[in-house]
């Protein structure tokens, strides 16, 4: 199957149940909220770190001022985890660091109704206990709210946040001719994706293409949770017997693509593959799968496209 | 004492040791090592969420490509953690999520060689596993490094991090009419500390002032790590008996700074102040002190005035 | 009157009619979308150094790669002009030195049919001549376009760009008890505004508001075309017997806004103030007439508010 | 003559004398002095729209609030014309239009006094006439000023600027295999040349490349002023009998520059050529020259890296 002139290889992406709030930070100005969205986003390029480390989250769309419960700007956060327990802790460890501390912001819950099977809550958490007995609980903008005293004013912040079931893992590959054509096909290929409903690239701010694709676990080292994909490395081709780097290429880039549904995810990739085929220089788009060892759920590149 | 006629109050801030790796981040361009460290420094503003969530970090600057090994544009990064083995958890963890997935990154050690009392290794963490036994020790640009596959060429990075010991918790407060003015202030203190050797302001990157003022531990809450420094909330004053603020004060900002030596710190809160004080509405500059519970580092605001 | 406690004065912005054209400009990237159309609209923010340089112009919103003929990311230009005369000549130089230059560009008419009078042709000027002979015109995109070589590739441009006839000089001007609430108050504004129909903030780019508010012709000075509106300068206040600043303000800033229709100038001016009031500090609202001598359109601002 | 492996043809770029002003505009915070460069800079990309648009301009490099008179951050702007007095006309243009409405900007002469030959003085222009008489002439900073009443403050520039003799149209040839490889090269030769002393890529903030390289007059047409240079265009090659696109080459990007120095210039082009070549995909690098129609200033390339 071709698009625009581009192989697309009859291959599935491998993916995998994730956890996810949906998160709205509003400020004062575009620029602050923009500020804390950066830093709450932080480190949020992967799961493989862990225990220790935060998993994914990143930027889905801007908000209006006439279009969030405060009238302020804000931006849309996404932040997802591989259990409820983790999301439990790194939701409120990403405000906490994140959002807190920006001046003038406030945070809500955005994650709609119909997609909520469970709530992480504020109560008890280092959020709540920062108030050390001088927040209240209030209700304004018709939400129950936790209003915290802070140094410049009170901070606002919704009592719970919804938690979905969605999909990490999504992806496909850029193969190109050199590292230019991949680098450019990356980013207009993430252009193409910025603001879509209810999914965000992994890695993504003015940045977004992974480089460092992985595969699950080591070939030659063991008890590790993942090391680089040399099978789609071009740089070790001559090396690699089962290479999957065809002659003409030089250059891979990943664009890794959370989702907080399937339908979500499939039309986010197939924005992501006709955008980055238009650019001169791209070979192949194909995506990776492990053998069901890093998840059951198969998306297949040929049926985005029927 | 009074700079530029506000009043600077006699008292100092309490800061104590942390532990500091350099890193230098390079790219193709600059908006790709900016990319990079904007993700690596992700989460960065505070150590209030231990023992699962990251420390502190920071942008010091940006290189240009003739200052930079490998002849590219670069940012360096200053990475803090409480203690050694904190620090080596955590500058692996920023590099291996935020400058690895990175298109065309490579990381490179920039602690000055007098200043190192140890270092982070690299072999046997993540990211040199991530090379599954394809990556090599090579000698280039005169410096032993790791060459990693990646799908878009080969990674570099230095074998090894060296550690220096610091100061964390160095800060003043910036007491305003307003919260536009101490808003204003906030950011004339923050442009004229950034790019000042071997120093951060924690939060900063088109950020910086902090909201969350926290004292340690909490008055009415116990068991908790840090709560909201509520002798310094303007908005809960009248229910604060022994309230620090002045009653022409509504609004506070915390310039919260760490720093590789004492002297640079002292010189970044020196220029910062300098820099307040001279926004209309600024009506005080004082810093906080907890009893040494904090750390045992004090610095006097008067005696950097000297 | 008051919005959100802060007085609206009973007076009206006098307004005239100005020619402006709605330029869309696309690129393979959003990045270089950006890069061109603020080129494009530089030295946009005032029609007072005529005859020998450009008159206003802004960004009205951004569009999607789905939304553009070419599918890829876009940016809406609004250009304006006194005259239609002064229109033809400067749409064309603002697109010739701002948008043909900047790598991948192409350049679409984006005005509503039903809003066009007239329309500036591309043929016999400098952009069209810049063919050398060697451009064709084409039909693509469902457009009849030039096709003009550049050393990057074919640059595309429709053959003619629709005229309206909209309002130059909306305004309001924001006093505030200092610089910093003022400061605040308008990029608030500017936030509010940004990205509503066809409107802009003229200045506006990560900017936005004037500082040198202007009145037609001079007290002391004769012959000049604009000076500054000394009846609202609270910096020689003492100097100015007849001057409008209360005691309590000590800054203002103008939003000026120009609009392609009454309704479209009416709605931004209305979110703006609207925002404008939220910040604490902000004193008046209100807006600069001159007698007729700049224009015969009046904007109530009470009127707005109904 | 090669450069890392990438042929530099030996050939001379054609310049001419231009004559410039150096200017430094402050403001309260690092965004706003960006914020006026950028739109002082706007329409800054040729000189072939003349009589009645500005010429040439581009930001030099920041200076830090210790670098600069009033001790607030600023931004160097360079302004070049191809006579003098449409440099006394369009220095001031974009300073009026450019700095003088945003807001806390100020303007000072930066333009090194062993090079100047001449002034550019504020008496009489818009900018001393805006003042209506409530102008000022002080001496502060050890500078003689206008203190000019704003709405927001005082607005302090100073009454002359220095004009010196430098040269416009330095430039050279990216000649690539691709748009991808083109593009990336561009940028990283802009980014080496960013920040140099006294010189700017013409079109440059976050962009610079042209892709309209233009020769003098036209071939077809007659009494134009510039046209595309149709030699260099790949896309038209094969219509061209004398093209001088080799079969390998499918886009090419013009790095422009101006300089104040010959040296400074020679240096600029240099750095740029020398990181150009890094990419993989850059085929050749050479520059153009017009049999003297455009200029009697030869730059050969294989001089400048001897």
């Amino acid at each position: 199957m071709k698009v625009n002139g581009v192989e697309i290889e009859d291959t599935f992406c491998e993916a995998f149940p994730m956890y996810f709030g949906r998160v709205l930070i509003t400020a004062v100005t575009r620029r602050w909220a923009l500020v804390a969205a950066l830093e709450a986003k932080g480190l949020g390029t992967s799961s493989t770190m862990k225990p220790k480390a935060p998993g994914e989250a990143g930027i889905e769309c801007e908000l209006k001022p006439t279009e969030t419960p405060d009238g302020r700007p804000g931006q849309i956060l996404l932040i997802g985890e591989p259990t409820v327990e983790e999301l439990e802790y790194y939701l409120i460890a990403r405000i906490r660091k994140g959002v807190v501390p920006v001046p003038t912001t406030a945070t809500f819950d955005a994650m709609p109704k119909d997609m909520i099977i469970d709530y992480v809550k504020v109560e008890g958490t280092p959020i709540q206990l920062f108030g050390d007995g001088y927040e209240e609980l209030v209700n304004i903008y018709g939400r129950d709210v936790y209003k915290i005293p802070r140094m410049d004013g009170f901070y606002y912040i919704d009592t719970k946040f919804g938690i979905t079931k969605g999909i990490g893992g999504g992806h496909f590959f850029i193969l190109a001719e050199s590292q230019a054509a991949a680098l450019l096909a990356a980013e207009v290929a993430v252009n193409a994706i910025e603001g879509l409903p209810f999914v965000f690239v992994v890695g993504a701010y003015g940045g977004g293409p992974a480089a460092s694709g992985t595969k699950v676990g080591g070939k030659n080292y063991k008890k590790v949770i993942a090391t680089t994909n040399h099978l789609y490395c071009p740089c070790i081709a001559n090396r690699v017997p089962d290479t999957r780097i065809p002659p003409d290429v030089q250059c891979v880039y990943e664009i890794c693509i959370d989702g907080l549904t399937l339908d979500a995810l499939k039309s986010a990739i197939k924005e992501g593959i006709k955008a980055a085929v238009r650019v001169h220089g791209v070979k192949k788009i194909t995506a990776a799968n492990y053998g069901g060892k890093l998840g059951e759920i198969q998306i297949r590149l040929h049926e985005i496209f029927k």
